[in-house]
């Protein structure tokens, strides 16, 4: 179903933009796992706005009340249900948008497949608000895997034309936690400086700006996934195209493989000191024929620059059959890169917890 | 599954590449279809080895049997299952490499998984040459398609650096066709031969070369696909990376909107003078919030150089724990990439008729 | 997964009993559908308990919540939520049971497949509590049918030894209203007391009695459904068996068809004056080959007599690892029959909407 | 997918009764078991005719061959496609019957679904013969059950008003073995007598009868399945019903216990010597809450009357739109309950099979 995904571990999200609240349910965590609530909204915190103003100024302060699947702090077996009352929302700012549809937007495309009868105040399900309870699930997933070893950790690998430096071929915990600590999650602070004014310049022009978010996940087993269809990039591609605004994904050389010869490409395999067979180099991004390799996975995921932009823009006006122009007010973030980020990891999180509970 | 895919239009693809057979059973194509057997060959042809030194000489002559679901050239309501059998194998070609698995394959993945209980010659199941039940499938579905006026055409974007020029904004059923009927299916027969200089260099230096492939989706209704996780991009994702060697997937601008700002990539909308909603340019690809906006579909699969590679390589033996280095011979091509053509066309051409067998 | 079922409309329950809250995400109703909540609240009525002395005197008057997926009274196009607080819980009733699972009941295999971190105060997710969330999107999915003609209904067909008459070949909606409004559901009133005198004996002798529901649905259309594993009986199989206590299903003259000829049980087609293919008989309870005929479908679910019994009983202490006996206080309905039919009817509706909105 | 089932053992069937040939692909087998073809083989032989004068007297000497997923005699990770041939096919039997739809069957479901579109020759994929490739699929997940100490048996539990005893408690293997070398798998030879003179009686009165089978699952590890919708009921129902003919489902007391008390219906739990937990009775057919105890699972499954029957019957025609009557010639089973037998056992098995690979 379009806001389901999962195998063994089954992630269903559900609320609009404007409407009571927003929520998720997961079905498959691991029993008796303990859920250390301080990180998770550490965790959910890294995505909320209102904090600066690179972001939107919708303040989101109301914290995850668990409904069910927890108990005395711990998973209880049962599915997990979490819900984000949403209190601060004006729907006002969208009301003269009812008829014409905001360019980039899916507000369109909702009207062609429901008509009139889609909440779509706000963005209604397709808001980036959604990915509150995507956090939830994933910041959860993000301890349990953790607790085995395997750490999710991204950050911004380009905004507008400036690029960070890429991760190191096995990024270490640390790393992966100083990044999520900072207001830019970039490696090379001087790029993130450099973004922040791209971001700034884009918003004095009344304009937006994409950007690219890196994922790395250290730890894995190997073996995990299979051929075809239901293999490690299928599953992850699935749910990373679920985050609003991606309009790409790529693994380890991803596109830039298309450029490189196979004596390049292709990673060398060695035994280490322990007996281990790793690879010299991790161009597949830790996975070959679908299956994890037991190097790190690496992907990139494309964010389109934010459709929600202060200048008028043309559309059409569905009640008078017209072209017309609109101005969106409302609030919204220049670029959405920046909050993204924990949300790429939350569903790589889920993800790779699914394939992790399927086994070999 | 692995090796399933779909929704409503299920497609299991089963075989190893020197077991006995290879096949597809596909459960749920619209009954009362005629088969167009030539042109179902013809399609067939583009994808098959042996035609010239830039494929791998294996000839594949033999045609697909139907086993079932077809009767009087048409589908007859029920599961179409249809075999290729195995003849030309040389499987000693690879038994020398039964422990010492080829970088950049799934051999040592599958060891992961499998232990030796895997049938890896010839890369078993993993094989490129699993990839014929797929068109077999998938060249089905592009004729029912058709029917319905939904056309699906790709050419080859890139080659090492070399690059074709871009799909217009709405590709015309003849130029698909054209480019179809080609052996280097490109726009620009220019790039096409320049394409053929960088694959020969390859070739003479034992090596490979990756490469890019476009598709377009034409002629589809509004409102298909869904938001989130089973949306129009999730679902194209996940086919298209069941196809071997694919790395990258990307729709619309794809990592090229990362670089920009809102205001050129959003689409605006406009009234046709048949009252139809368009675009006036298509940045997204057919695709908003994960449903399509009845422009074409445009997507684009990276595929990393050809793993089988004539030099020698590192790698290690899993008898004897050590390291090694192995010469691959076998029958390879030094680029996938012609042959992947209508193979990513097979995999649209099904997600697509899946999505809209599903309707709105 | 466990707790979901369903192929384009996804019904999903969450809750324990004595958690925070119980309720269901509905994926997949169609949009623009007005629902009447007085007529929801007057079918979640004839599950509720405490409304006599044959039925548990847990009061649970608090009322659903609907968190997402419906605006303006209205279903909105986007999954919806529903939800009921858990308030009048008294775990302590089962504090004295945590080691000592009960007899038929899920305690001891919660225990075998996740330890002591099932939360299983009150039966935790498996409680018959969690049949109230069912009867919401149920009772949704019913009037939802109705507004295409399509009605479902149920009675009790026996309790103990006592049988009520079976439904007619046609049940006509003012039958199946009339009986929703009974407090014994039984076409013959008659039945219904020797039934409530079986239910009042077993309750005198501290023990519990079991019985059969039969389930009908009007109006059907005919091709739904389809061969082998899919088909509307394997369907409507696995949503009855998720209804706890349900140990046997069947279809038509099911059990009894076993004792019948070939001449007896075929049903003869003929074309009624309008020129529709009616049968005249419909041993096959409207299911020829997994696909509807268009005449009713008519099932029987069996229900086990309440496992909750005041009587002593043998078990074992999972701590202690001795063989132990123990008593049932909390509170219990002697025969969950009764509270079932509505059950029935909504898990059928919610089956019966999902094969409808897949079409032929 | 109607054709399809299981979560991580898929099982896919293909073919119709007159075309070329009919087949299963089965994705998820563990690999590197050992295929024992001889035992496979005589699996197979209980279910096909043509033995004596109570099955239908077509001939299917040809055995399956495997066209992928079998190396040297094993598993080997991939799916498995197994084929027959069909043939000795007599089409021109079931011409005449094209427009007049056989009471009983699927002719007029099928034609309500797909028109003529439906290859129903012979009863098409809907055909009793479909079933040989559920028991090919069935008979491997059987023997890898064996290894891991789990057994699948079943017996003739009654035909016509004639009934077998019922499984002991706990059937041995042994007694599982001897049933399915008889004629008549039954327990009670004298009853097996009776019953063939029921089915004689039928032939001779040019009418058919229906039966029951049941099954047993022994050695089943605890905490397989999980609550409400897919657990091992629902699970095993599902796969059930996917026989053709299955009009009913019961598992333990089934039908039978809606006549029981608790206090007789409820298992006591105890230790046994060796510490395990054991129930002193096994009412609830090895399921309590959907999942395993540890007891044998005990299911029953009803079969209606074989609808083609000799006689005279009334039905309509659909190119004449009038009412008519008709003959069936062909070859049939006056019952086909005997031949059932291995049915029910392949399904269970896949099913069981299925649930042991998800694990706890």
């Amino acid at each position: 179903m379009p806001s389901e995904f999962g195998n063994k571990l089954r992630v269903s999200i559900f609320g609009q933009s404007h409407g009571k609240a927003i929520g998720c349910v997961v079905d498959g965590f691991p029993s008796g796992e303990e859920i250390d609530f301080d990180a998770l909204d550490r965790f959910l915190d890294r995505r909320r706005g209102g904090k600066n103003k690179h972001s939107t100024p919708r303040a989101e302060a109301d914290k995850p009340e668990f409904l069910s699947g927890v108990e005395n702090g711990k998973t209880c077996a049962f599915p997990l249900c979490a819900v984000i009352k949403n209190g601060d929302t004006r729907s006002k700012d969208y009301s003269a948008l009812q008829y014409t549809p905001r360019p980039g937007h899916a507000d369109l495309t909702a009207y062609f497949k429901w008509g009139e009868n889609a909440d779509m105040r706000g963005g209604g399900h397709f808001s980036g608000r959604l990915t509150a309870p995507i956090c939830i699930a994933g910041g959860i997933a993000k301890q349990i895997l953790e607790r085995r070893g395997i750490f999710v950790g991204a950050h911004i690998s380009q905004i507008a034309g400036v690029k960070d430096v890429p991760f190191p071929m096995i990024p270490e915990k640390k790393m992966l936690d100083e990044i999520s600590l900072k207001t830019i999650p970039v490696i090379d602070d001087g790029a993130g400086e450099r973004m922040l004014l791209e971001i700034e310049k884009a918003r004095m022009d009344l304009d937006s700006v994409g950007g690219i978010v890196e994922c790395a996940v250290t730890g894995l087993p190997e073996g995990l996934g299979g051929p075809m269809f239901d293999g490690v990039e299928n599953r992850l591609a699935k749910a990373v195209f679920g985050i609003p605004a991606v309009k790409g994904v790529e693994f380890g050389e991803g596109f830039h493989a298309a450029k490189m010869r196979g004596s390049e490409n292709n990673d060398a395999f060695y035994f280490d000191e322990n007996g281990r067979i790793l690879s010299k180099s991790n161009h597949a991004g830790g996975i070959l024929g679908g299956i994890t390799t037991g190097m790190p996975i690496v992907l990139r995921a494309a964010f389109k620059p934010t459709p929600s932009i202060a200048r008028r823009q043309k559309t059409v006006n569905l009640e008078t059959c017209e072209n017309t122009e609109i101005e969106i007010s409302g609030r919204h973030d220049p670029c959405v890169v920046i909050r993204a980020v924990p949300v790429v990891e939350a569903v790589c999180a889920l993800a790779v917890l699914d394939m992790l509970l399927e086994g070999k």
